[in-house]
């Protein structure tokens, strides 16, 4: 069961600007020994998430920045191979924060099993995790969505907003996604049935906008900020909620560029709020409830973008940027125990 | 009791950027004659406001443009003067929507009695008007204000900005005004007791707010946009509440300027919200016995920068986009009959 070498993907540089693959490094350390009270787990899925570029630099945001010579922090699917702890035995399944690593040693503390008859165990990353929690919270909480309003999302295609459109419709509205490509916005509309959804590297923006959704917009679910956000606050509904949940097109910005114009917010009583899912641990219980049942009645249809090998790790991370990635993306380090036969 | 002439300053000409004097004329019209269910009156005082710039525009904004050839558009506080309606009497002061002219007539539509014994009825156009329930509601419900925190508000020498200070002092909080002159900060620290007053024209508004707010800011009362919310974007503290009430900075530009990068409001979980008073006709009795309260009790003070003559309203008006006024604008039309001997 013991394994010589833990391979890892360590931070090596800060970048200002664009993120590059040079920024990382993968590098071989031993794999750690569990003390008393700790396991040892093999990491099975890595989760790769916009919000980490922010990780990168050294200032302080709402969390704090990744190591340089460490392991890149990351949620994380594994299974135990040792354990020391009672709470945790041999052959579990838990979802993590051990980074961009094969091996790593835990004391439990903020670790939760996982059960394979709940969902598959990769969904813990994805639409059972925070990309999903983020969207179903944000979305009722501060788009506060009523029957017949129309919800426009950015990053239609991606972990976040495809979930976001899906429980629009499901809370009656009409969902209009927006996405950079004709391939993605297929997917948006003929998969995951939004009503409309717009390629905004195509064409004129607020034209299209305008002709997807005719009564106007009342909520905005904004992940990517940036010239998506003014060419909708042009076309907001008066009282509409806009929850700032990313800010994805400025992430690799040296410096932060400016944002909107603000006198429609004013002129329309709008609302922008940011949001940032830790706060909201209380509504787990609720998200995971309505959440399995919506995938299980088939209401919610959910895609991942699996790449495989940590060495690709910082590609793919970067290809976020460029809008390269098709669902949820992560990356599988090692055979998953419930699908036998797979990679 | 009639008068030949009816001196106006009507909308010649829709400004492009900048508004001028010249956008307006001084024309004399015949006193108009009340018919039945009408009465005439004389304007007593002429609101001069901010939002009037936006009025001069063609397009549609929140309220209708005004007409061009048309008297302006504003509050006004008037005496009855011939009356051929049952419910308005010669002598009767009311608040009404009359415009820049000396004369009107009304059938009574959204016209307000003013009783002189509740308050002088100048104030009817400010402190317990239109700018002194934008204060009070709009720094309530949106800012919503707790004992201890800090609230910043800009324009804080002006009607609404010190109005909204004191009610945040009122409230337990550290109030923090931002105005244009060292004249102006000195006024609303030692007679309208904010805490700190920072001259936004002077040195580094960013550092001045740092000193001036040492726990941070957690409402700040927007009546500006532009440098000054970015400013204070940089400095506000985890669920901080921003009502978005006025933009004064941008009222005269050609074309809207750029807004704040929006990275704090996600980071911090912060809050902007457009904000128009008139949505809010509900929260006037609450507002009334507040504020009128708080007058009588000397713990709101209230200062107005009267201008003398319909003549002069034209200059006074574009003064208030260059800081020039210093206390709430009104024009005296004609002499006070609740103040025998002033103007």
């Amino acid at each position: 069961m013991s394994a010589a070498v833990n391979r890892q993907i360590v931070l090596v540089n800060r970048p200002v600007g664009e993120a590059r693959e040079s920024d990382f490094a993968l590098v071989e350390a031993p794999v750690p020994e569990p003390g008393a009270g700790q396991f040892l787990c093999r990491t099975i899925y890595l989760s790769l998430d916009p919000y980490m570029r922010g990780r990168m630099n050294a200032g302080a945001s709402y969390a704090r920045p990744a190591e340089l010579g460490k392991a890149m922090v990351g949620g994380t699917v594994s299974q135990v191979i040792r354990s020391e702890h009672p709470g945790f035995a041999v052959r579990d399944l838990v979802l993590g924060y051990d980074g961009w690593q094969e091996y790593a040693v835990s004391d439990g503390k903020g670790v939760r099993k996982l059960d394979p008859r709940q969902g598959h165990i990769s969904y813990a990353l994805g639409v059972l995790g925070m990309p999903g929690m983020t969207a179903y919270v944000a979305l009722l909480d501060i788009g506060r969505p009523k029957v017949g309003e129309t919800v426009v999302v950015s990053a239609a295609a991606g972990a976040v907003g495809s979930v976001v459109g899906q429980i629009a419709r499901i809370k009656g509205c009409r969902a209009v996604g927006i996405a950079g490509s004709d391939e993605k916005c297929s997917f948006v509309v003929n998969e995951l049935h939004f009503d409309a959804c717009v390629n905004y590297k195509t064409g004129d923006l607020g034209q299209a906008l305008a002709r997807a959704c005719p009564a106007g917009i009342d909520v905005y679910y904004d992940n990517v900020a940036g010239p998506v956000l003014e060419a909708v606050l042009r076309q907001i509904n008066r009282g509409a909620r806009i929850p700032l949940v990313g800010l994805i097109s400025q992430y690799n910005a040296p410096k932060p560029p400016p944002g909107p114009n603000l006198v429609s917010l004013l002129i329309k009583r709008a609302l922008i709020q940011g949001f940032i899912v830790s706060d909201h641990e209380d509504r787990r219980d609720e998200f995971l409830r309505d959440v399995s049942g919506w995938l299980r009645e088939g209401k919610l249809k959910y895609r991942e973008d699996v790449v495989q090998g940590l060495e690709n790790a910082p590609r793919a991370f970067l290809g976020l940027f460029q809008g390269k990635n098709f669902g949820k993306l992560i990356v599988q380090l090692s055979p998953d125990p419930t699908k036998p036969g797979t990679a």
